[in-house]
């Protein structure tokens, strides 16, 4: 692990053998893919997928993102909320879960994310997915409150059925059963949140691309209570969380192209092994 | 609890206070609901929803379905499959989540359930679902193996947000850890499945009426294996499981009208409490 950098987006791990033995390149010059020069367009639909609102509006400020308010995006009855503008030239939408109806509080976990993160592909046939949020970090691993990491692989710690070891590990708890914690510990994870996994699922199955941020507001393995420490940072990460959204966004704009998709013939749900996410992932590293 | 009666239809619960001081009426004759006679309409349209495709094909056969074979139903890259036919007048719908593109293994669980209910109710409009599965059972409420369960309540087990109590728990594992057991226990379950409450979550949200069928494959509170258990016991179980709802679809065939949702105001998730559940909920005791 790089020595924390406050504040900057970190690597949740350094690159792997596979993206190792990539060539190095410049983002602004994609090479030709295998896939051929028919797949390649500009990221032009961006659609960042958000469980929380204090999370989702300084975003929203940042942007200039209008809310929908025909609500024909969705059908009747759900909570979830869409915002839009151009930024750079870029389609920004970003999608909120919304509030449940019935407990009032953010539709946080697994099954919104998984739900909003189909319908809104199926709705604005995004370029690119970003999940951004907040987690739990491990001190273990060197995670500390207010960093923010940008994730490698993602994977499952509540379901014990095969799984890809990770470095970002989902589940639908804000805390950590001591079972949770064997299988976190066993997904090498660093980061802890409640909707990513789910995201990568969904756009992996309709193969489309996505990048997760996550920035700490936590430590899963420390002394402190999670959710008091999770209360009591949440603004202020989710402010520092919104300025490493933006950084990745004026980054996107303009200089990066999708070529194509790879999916993994190895693992399950592993990302992030197109060449093309790999060009974004070396030069994301150049943040911190 | 009423003694088990094997192979048959035993409500996992008897009726709340809720439903016993509703009027008892015949399912044929079916009251004015407040809601007014313009949301009245047969049923018409029904959406099976299943996970395992040992569990699909006696239904399959049972009701002749023939298989989508153009695909065109859902988007390119999911793995889910619809078999449809005309049954009694009724327009049978049975979608399979269908095996992991990855793994080669039924996509069980939350998440590949509640992304079929969603996309089948946005493509097929149905006016009932009904969720048929195998399940564990937990020997101190009195579940055996092969019973039959009609659900009266949904909660997952794995969150440790607020929920409703109930009588079917979800989760995202076959086995149980210590702290689910907690959990499943606090919501006085007496069926535990990986999908249930998941549907029931998007047909809550989209407004459709769903139905949960669970038949058990093995005890989840005794000495013997779950996984064992299981699988020993699948295929014959799945018979079962197909006869019980091919009488609750013989019952449900002209007889019973759909005439409006009443959202719970009280509970997290909790379905069946409109009056005309209550007496597809009635008629259905009379199979036990």
């Amino acid at each position: 692990m790089a020595p924390p950098v406050k504040n900057a987006v970190r690597a949740a791990a350094a690159p792997t053998e596979e993206w190792s033995s990539q060539p190095e390149v410049t983002a602004a010059h994609p090479p030709k893919n295998a896939a051929g020069d028919g797949d390649r367009r500009p990221i032009s639909t961006v659609l960042i997928i958000i469980a929380m609102q204090t999370e989702a509006l300084p975003l929203v400020n940042k942007f200039h993102l209008s809310e929908d308010i025909d609500g024909s995006l969705f059908p009747k009855g759900v909570p979830w909320v869409r915002y839009h503008g151009i930024y750079k030239e870029l389609h920004i939408n970003l999608v909120w879960t919304g509030k449940d109806s019935i407990l009032g509080v953010d539709s946080i976990g697994t099954i919104s994310a998984s739900l909003v993160s189909y319908a809104s592909i199926q709705a604005l046939k995004p370029d690119l997915i970003i999940n951004a949020g907040t987690a739990g970090g491990f001190k273990a691993k060197g995670a500390c409150v207010a960093d923010v990491y940008l994730v490698s692989n993602v994977a499952f710690h509540d379901r014990r059925i095969p799984i890809h070891v990770g470095k970002l590990s989902t589940g639908d708890s804000l805390d950590m059963s001591p079972q949770d914690e064997v299988l976190i510990l066993a997904n090498d994870a660093v980061v802890k949140d409640m909707e990513g996994a789910a995201v990568a699922y969904v756009a992996d199955l309709l193969s489309v691309p996505a990048i997760f941020i996550k920035a700490v507001t936590n430590t899963v393995d420390g002394q402190k209570s999670i959710a008091e420490e999770f209360l009591q940072n949440l603004i202020a990460v989710c402010t520092t969380l919104a300025q490493t959204v933006s950084q990745v966004v004026d980054f996107i704009s303009g200089v990066y192209q999708i070529i194509g998709i790879r999916k993994s013939t190895s693992v399950y749900r592993k990302l992030y092994i197109n060449t093309d996410e790999y060009y974004i992932l070396k030069i994301m590293y150049q943040f911190a």
